[in-house]
């Protein structure tokens, strides 16, 4: 990132997940410019690294999601509610940080924070919607919206499972989509069979010389198909809103399509800024 | 180990996992000696590092199962058949080599190399038996057994899914029988849920202060009892041997008893020598 001593933002928008900070200069009609950056254990610190060419003697507010660092919202309840934003105390006194809780629910016990956000977003972008927001990701979350509220969602450790599987050095960008069919629907209709079915594709690389990219692309297969049997309650009649980076999302519109389903999509970064957008116009 | 000059076996006996090797000298009348180390990429040193003080001027046959290096046989075969096992060359001249190999199985791809040893040790030791074996493990297989022979067998990938999902940091011994058996049979009767049900367990961590002991025992019993859930129709109605370290066999034990079977149980460390004694008394 080069400085840039013309950029004076209004506010500042910061979209934080696990391993990415991502922060938005923004002016009175939109993005002036954009930074990202890694995570770091030190949230403040890692922010102002991304935002200090934008800061000048007066306060900026900055808006984040994403940040765990306030008590969970319990749904049902709207995604973006100005009222809930948690004044978080920094240190450099050229900012005043507020930050957007994530939402829980109690039974089945669940969490997000930053999801909430890009739904929010979602809505903004899309006011009229009432059904399912599917968001893939590290964890992916199944979120059924009615009435412009969150009304229940589940959360599933499907990408966490892939790349705890996923061989660290793969470099293969190849997909084949024989082998993730014919994986998907394996697990969709014997969910059961996922433990035995991860193992039995090493047998096959093994023993019958399954090439790496047919295996991968059938572990994605074997890990889809086995969220959409559980979240069929979700998805089955619904109108779908995939919100995600656009690689995962293309495994999940596949695989929804060979159940007859056709969504949406959105992409995540759009949909949190317009999020921390309402959030900043409802102050 | 120390060195004890005075012991000069007739054969060694070597019985290879994935990260544990362990020589037994034999006698005429039974085990002389034992010794264990790690398992190394090059197989010959790390046995000569065990089995260097037993060794003379003679040559000093060896029998090992576990080690990777034959063509696996297809099932159905007797688990045992010295008619099979392999020489491998080595460098030092003064033990002779030979292996057992692994057994595969074609529909689904499957494979095993060490277990098919341990089974014929356990039919060593319970002549009579017809049912199933299950060896839990890093990964556990269940193994139908008839008229001496493997009949077909499937593998989980349970055990791994443990140690990846488990905190490495964990130091945890304690057991919670109720979160044992409140998640195993949550899988059991619903396994398509395994992926919400892994995050829900860290939601109520995060949320409602469950303990990592009952976190812990969860995480184990929504692992076993996905794997119950497919692995029915290998043990339902069925006499069942467990074989394996007691404390993997202890929590598959609870969790069968819960379903009213009342399984046998093998130490995998006794079967192994005993499968090793079977093929060298075919020799």
């Amino acid at each position: 990132m080069t400085q840039n001593p013309q950029i004076t933002p209004e506010w500042i928008a910061v979209d934080c997940s696990a391993t990415q900070m991502r922060a938005t200069a923004m002016g009175a009609a939109g993005p002036l410019a954009q930074a990202t950056g890694e995570t770091s254990k030190d949230l403040e610190a890692a922010l102002l690294c991304l935002i200090a060419p934008w800061l000048s003697a007066q306060t900026t507010p900055v808006i984040a999601c994403g940040w765990d660092a306030a008590p969970f919202r319990a749904v049902p309840c709207m995604p973006a509610d100005a009222a809930t934003l948690v004044d978080i105390p920094t240190e450099d006194a050229r900012i005043s940080l507020r930050i957007a809780p994530g939402l829980s629910q109690t039974n089945p016990a669940d969490m997000m924070c930053g999801e909430e956000t890009v739904i929010a977003g979602a809505l903004a972008l899309n006011p009229d919607f009432d059904g399912v927001i599917c968001l893939p990701g590290l964890h992916s979350r199944w979120v059924h919206v009615s009435a412009k509220e969150v009304v229940s969602f589940q959360t599933f450790l499907t990408g966490e499972l892939f790349s705890l599987l996923s061989q660290p050095d793969d470099t293969l960008d190849g997909f084949d989509p024989t082998a993730f069919e014919a994986a998907l629907s394996e697990t969709l209709s014997r969910p059961e069979k996922l433990g035995a079915k991860l193992f039995s594709l090493r047998a096959e690389v093994a023993l019958m010389g399954l090439s790496p990219r047919a295996a991968r692309s059938g572990l994605v297969g074997l890990l889809i198909g086995t969220e959409l049997a559980a979240a069929k309650p979700y998805w089955l009649g619904q109108p779908i809103i995939l919100i995600g980076a656009p690689g995962q999302c293309d495994h999940y519109a596949h695989a929804l399509r060979q159940q007859g389903i056709t969504p949406a999509t959105l992409d995540a970064g759009d949909c949190a800024l317009a999020g921390l957008s309402k959030l900043r116009g409802l102050l």
